[in-house]
């Protein structure tokens, strides 16, 4: 079985992942690297072709996929290029900066008989797959509350991210992983959307975002991130899940792993019958408060086992038609969209209707 | 100087800890003891005078204060009855159903020529006046979100309060302190509200309540409270605080006390300049994972020293003119349009325009 071929195009920081990623999998093989910039191309290992001009790598018979890793504002015009020189193309996240955009991008794919997917690899992130496998299970009852959380100390952001003609913020960084997570997770449509997103401390950019999300389903799904949220508790700069269903809870913390239980209560407080009192020589039958020893029962949760290069799997598996490729344009169109109501509610102080 | 001589109706769990207070205080007395049921009337202190029928207390020369601590749904026609037959009156929180009801209760109160207050005593509770201490000092810069929350694990409700027909359900339970406790420390107009009202566990009262409310000043202030939302954490099924400012963040949990700090970091994030990259070796800078050692600096905060008879206090020396009295019917009555608010919201999932 010959690998399939990558050209990466950007060497920053997902770029140089991405050369060390493809170079550990079975089946796949970096060929070519691009940057604008010479200076990192230095550290390209001998073998492979370097250039700073992508045209120069979409030209290469010596590639099938192209894997567009350049600052954000760069996507559109890179994806429509390799497609239109016949190459695969796997893009960074976010994939555009508007639906207009990517409905082009996808178009020029289509029209070159290439296929188009983007890397949301944190569709196999342990905590999420850890807390969407308790979700899945139905264990929790049914499930009226969903959060998904992530704080951070430094209050900035590296490189270009602090650059809003780059694509830069948080929303786009983070927001459009964590985002994808919940719409992958959670079934149905999405009614109304409800946002808060501020520069706390960057001047240009998003750094803090907070969206509730209300489903046909009747689940509340909520986000939140802040790059200045602090604590001194333990765990707190970790990716955090909270899940509330009628008949238990599920709380996991951790980026790496997922630290987490399901959490129960043996007894439901008993209502007294009409007229009478429960109140009793120790006060009134408390709704709050700790409980009584024993009161509330939990079982470890399974951290997932999913990783990063489960993402990879799927795509050399796809574009060798073994199986469907993961991340479908249409789920990437709804996420943008979705980005854009959050950016609308937080404009406008209320509530947007959505689907 | 006279003892003022309050007349409680209602011996329920609020009208015992009344009797309690009121018996403890210095220029306070209970001289009778009302309740439709003559059972609890036992336990009342001999010298005390009881009765089953509110009017005969009304009409009784030996009360001065009418306090009202019957069912939510029983307030409305004792309050209007206390304040014709020449009481003050002090009622117990909700001190109406609905603004309509409310504005009737004052109405009667001033044609009466008589004073109107309500039972809005967590005003002095620990946790909230540590917190709004550190909000008021200015010390967290900004503030751009302020987090109210309070889990329990019984799932239900004690006594009447599980029937909606007498005012039951958590909203009007611990929303009306929760809510207030909030209007009366951030400063201005809330523009828009956005809710959540659940029954997760009972069937007929909301028992889950999660309550955005946009404040002018751009601060989002957020009340979550839920009676089945479970977790083995230690202090979880408490009552806690967050504060984010862009100088600090304070957190704090307890009921009685207040366990926390104030939490800030020693250096930001130091943004690369354009098209320089802050990758190293070891990967890029970091916005999200465990801070180096030292980076996170905490201090802690000076738990208040308020308590309950603060209200009392207050009520005594307002009633003999010396000073303003605490709870007015303004503030009250904001927080019953702001209660309809939130179940406008959680009725038609959208964000209501508010003030």
């Amino acid at each position: 079985m010959m690998d399939i071929k990558f050209g990466i195009v950007g060497f920053g920081f997902m770029g140089t992942v991405h050369l060390q990623m493809l170079t550990a999998m079975e089946g796949a093989r970096v060929t070519a690297v691009c940057d604008i910039d010479p200076e990192p191309l230095a550290n390209v290992p001998a073998g492979i072709s370097t250039c700073t001009d992508a045209r120069e790598l979409f030209r290469d018979d010596n590639v099938d996929v192209a894997l567009i890793a350049a600052n954000n504002d760069q996507h559109k015009h890179l994806v429509i290029e390799a497609a239109r020189a016949g190459k695969h193309v796997l893009c960074e996240k976010p994939a555009a900066l508007s639906v207009a955009d990517l409905d082009e991008m996808e178009k020029a794919c289509k029209e070159a008989g290439v296929t188009f997917t983007v890397h949301q690899q944190r569709r196999f992130d342990v905590d999420y797959r850890t807390a969407k496998a308790v979700f899945d299970s139905q264990t929790l009852g049914k499930v009226y509350t969903i959060k998904s959380s992530l704080y951070g100390f430094n209050g900035n952001m590296h490189d270009w991210h602090i650059y809003p003609e780059q694509g830069g913020g948080m929303l786009y960084d983070w927001g459009v992983h964590l985002l994808d997570q919940l719409l992958w997770m959670i079934p149905g449509r999405i009614t109304a959307v409800f946002a808060d997103l501020r520069s706390v401390i960057n001047k240009e950019v998003d750094d803090y975002f907070k969206i509730l999300m209300r489903f046909e389903s009747g689940i509340m799904a909520e986000l939140e991130l802040g790059t200045y949220y602090l604590s001194d508790k333990d765990d707190w700069f970790e990716r955090h899940w909270f899940i509330g269903g009628n008949e238990g809870t599920m709380y996991g913390d951790g980026f790496e792993g997922c630290r987490g239980a399901i959490v129960r209560t043996t007894e439901l407080l008993t209502s007294a019958p009409t007229g009478k009192r429960s109140m009793t020589a120790a006060g009134p039958t408390r709704s709050f408060g700790p409980p009584p020893p024993g009161r509330i029962v939990s079982e470890p949760v399974t951290p997932a086992t999913t990783k990063h290069s489960d993402f990879f799997a799927n795509y050399l598996r796809a574009l060798r038609g073994e199986e469907e490729m993961l991340v479908t344009i249409t789920q990437v169109r709804r996420v943008l969209k979705l980005m854009d109501a959050v950016r609308e509610s937080a404009r406008t102080g209320r509530s947007v209707d959505f689907e």
